[in-house]
């Protein structure tokens, strides 16, 4: 006997997955459109929850949106897995960790109380709003910036194992010089303290109080000063590395036939070398 | 019967338009300064009413001081409007609406309290201050930031965006983590803390006491540290980008004698677009 | 009848002008170095003088030194207008004026209790260390960095004047929203604190409470984010542009004599465009 | 008598050689790994000990620990001393005095209380990580980054010159404008709070209550901002500079085959060293 759906559900899971995963179709865009929204919606219910006197008074509906939130990114996310034609690659994806991990907090707080805030993680679901509105300039944007960072990572190493060993020998110099009373009452304190101080932070629910405490404080704060600027240095100079390289590379793709000659102007129609027509 | 009005009339409107919108000429010069002052006085005066000693001994005074600024204000705007040639095209500008939104606080304070003080409003008018002194300079040198801002604004969107989702799912972790003795007693409020700190701004009305607390609090300030650096190295690369582009503009001397094209590179020996010697 | 001291007081005041004003004598030397630390001792005085509980103990003490030092500087004063050949010049120009403002404040203290504070001034006096130290060195960076910000002082007041205009606005809003309650209380008092926000400083003595006022600060805390970037990347660009001046003036002194090429390296024995001997 | 020994020693101390201060042997590794984390776990035992719940729960323990690890350093330390061939060389270098240090605080509690807390200096030896590790590139980034401080160390301290006089003139404003009430109760108090503000720490422990003093405070800030630029903008470019230097140096193929003469400029036609043609 044929079987009829044996064509039907394969078109069915190839029209899915346009819809789903892709973004070019009518249909695909919406998705991903009502998607974001539910996304933004279930982020704000769990936000408003948490302030008190919105909870006393709607609690049962936020309860209510809540699992209907949770069930509907559940039924989406088991939709994905089973159209996608490499279900493991999916699921093992960094998106596909994140969905996962999108509707689990409400299943937990079926056995533990409280982790249902766990799911503000959905946020980081926002970030396909940058597939969805074709923002291809944005990624590209990102990826200078990721790869900015990516090049300084080993500059960024040094620099925070330097800011933390002076954090570590300032916390407990300023332990023993100022002791309890100002609130320096353990060497994690101190340096928690430190930390605040060097970020330039300065919560000031920790302040130093004798002549000495405030003089190494000082001392603290003006290499703080200093040393704010090496990560800035550090990332500009290598922006601007990766901003030149992305101009080259552009430019590069122009080469002339005759000589041979790369890196022609976009508006340029003679080669500057040679005077061939490019 | 000839309207001697009919030529007087245009004249004394070519006359004001030189005297109100122009810069040039003695009287323009001196309308200028005068608005200045006014809006200096006006924006003073609206500040010093808002300390509540200075309200209680000359309240009057002030009461008084805005209505007449608010109605010469008015004056002025209506006389833009009328001695321009496209009334339209002035009411929509940018100055157009801030000179209207300049007038109206006042006005409503006759329906709504509390209305007055939006007239600080019109500090935007100062810019105009640029415009008088024949700043050029300084014009160009706005245009070069505004340009690098511009450039930039991909970058910032993105970057803006990563803090976001970074500030939502910290807040949310401290919120857990801290409870409300604390401040951190809901997840808006925990965001906004966030904001203070990742920012480095650091009120110290909302801080950590949990050691767990203190320990992402401090790792929150030292990605902050290494955070701002981002938005820095952008706008530095952006900035030096712009510059060069100025200079290569001023300095663009190399001009094809054949078909007058300029911006040659340095080391082209053909026309890129004529193909002749340079 | 010749007069013996005609030839012999000019020749003491070239002496001493070259003791005085000079700084490669070892006579000149020394004295140099004995101003200096009376001027860090009488410095260390006055601050010394104002803790309360040293000023109960040694007030005499810190009298009498603050008179010896003051008649000292004053003789100091009057000995470099009587030996400089140009009265008029020295006392009008930079030092000069710091000198003369360095002996004022103690006299004044006859006439206006509180004044003797301003003595502080003297300490701008230190930086003729520079000279003495003969820190050619420094003197150029120094310079570089000048004219970095020379360079840079038209952005510098376009930005100035822009963040002038934001914390006006962002003032007076908070000031609408907040209240008196939180510490807005009056619109210049709200600027203090937009002023205190936006700089990143937040001492927290004044802090939005209300969930609207802690949103619109967040806002002005993330534009001052971004904001902070700009005078730093305006520096940074003018500063490497500086540096690469400074380096373009020292490398462009070698010139080829045969060809006239220029840009030659230091340890250039050849000309690198024609061969010719350097 | 020959005597065994005489050979075995000098192979041994080889051995023990290879072991403690190598890292290319297994041996070696682990000695170091070993040492790594004996010296993470003496600096958290002070830490945890600094805690006063802790210390009055568990203080023997601590105190055993203590002692284990400063004699298992002791050892270490003089058996670096027995092995290398230049004892002199070693105990007089960087990592010689730190090793050092690193064990005098615990024998100096048994003459004075409360020195143990110095132990922390032992993070200074986690350094050594870099070296485990084979981190030729983290060490290669640190040489640019701290080449990059050395090439900008001038530029700093005359930086670090011109904050120091403009917080203690500006600290002293304070203290004759505020007086005792608002925390301004002496000058040196008044210059640690203009290095807060400067720095754009801001505590909030010491704040200005007056109208004027918040209006010379807002400028204060304003000028903070201005200023951090500068040692951001140094250090920017000299980064990029010594990236640069590190670029070309890398990229340097150029050599003259007449001289082996390397660093010749891109537009160079004849070798700058022996006017060989390139």
């Amino acid at each position: 006997m044929s079987h009829p759906d044996f064509k039907f559900l394969p078109n069915l899971r190839d029209h899915l997955f346009e819809v789903v995963f892709g973004t070019e179709t009518r249909a695909g865009k919406l998705f991903d459109i009502v998607l974001l929204w539910a996304i933004v919606l279930s982020v704000l219910a769990v936000m408003l929850e948490s302030v008190t006197e919105i909870r006393q008074s709607f609690g049962d509906v936020f309860l209510i949106l809540e699992w209907t939130f949770t069930v509907l990114f559940t039924i989406e996310y088991l939709l994905r897995l089973f159209i996608t034609a490499k279900p493991g690659r999916y699921a093992f994806s960094f998106f596909g960790i994140i969905d996962l991990l999108a509707t689990v907090p409400t299943y937990l707080t079926l056995f533990v109380a409280g982790g249902s805030y766990l799911v503000v993680i959905r946020s980081i679901r926002l970030l396909r709003i940058f597939r969805i509105l074709k923002l291809g300039r944005y990624l590209r944007e990102a990826s200078v910036l990721s790869s900015a960072l990516v090049a300084s990572r080993h500059k960024i190493f040094v620099f925070l194992g330097a800011v933390f060993t002076l954090v570590m020998i300032m916390g407990t110099l300023m332990y023993m010089i100022e002791g309890g009373e100002s609130g320096f009452t353990s060497i994690p304190r101190s340096i928690y303290w430190a930390i605040v101080t060097i970020t330039t932070v300065g919560y000031g629910d920790i302040a130093p109080q004798t002549v000495t405490g405030q003089a190494v404080a000082s001392m603290l704060m003006l290499m703080g000063y200093a040393i704010i600027a090496v990560p800035t240095g550090i990332v500009t100079s290598e922006i601007a590395q990766a901003e030149k390289n992305k101009k080259t590379e552009e430019s590069n793709v122009r080469q002339c036939v005759a000589c041979g000659k790369k890196g022609h102007d976009e508006d340029a129609i003679y080669c500057k070398n040679c005077s061939a027509k490019l």
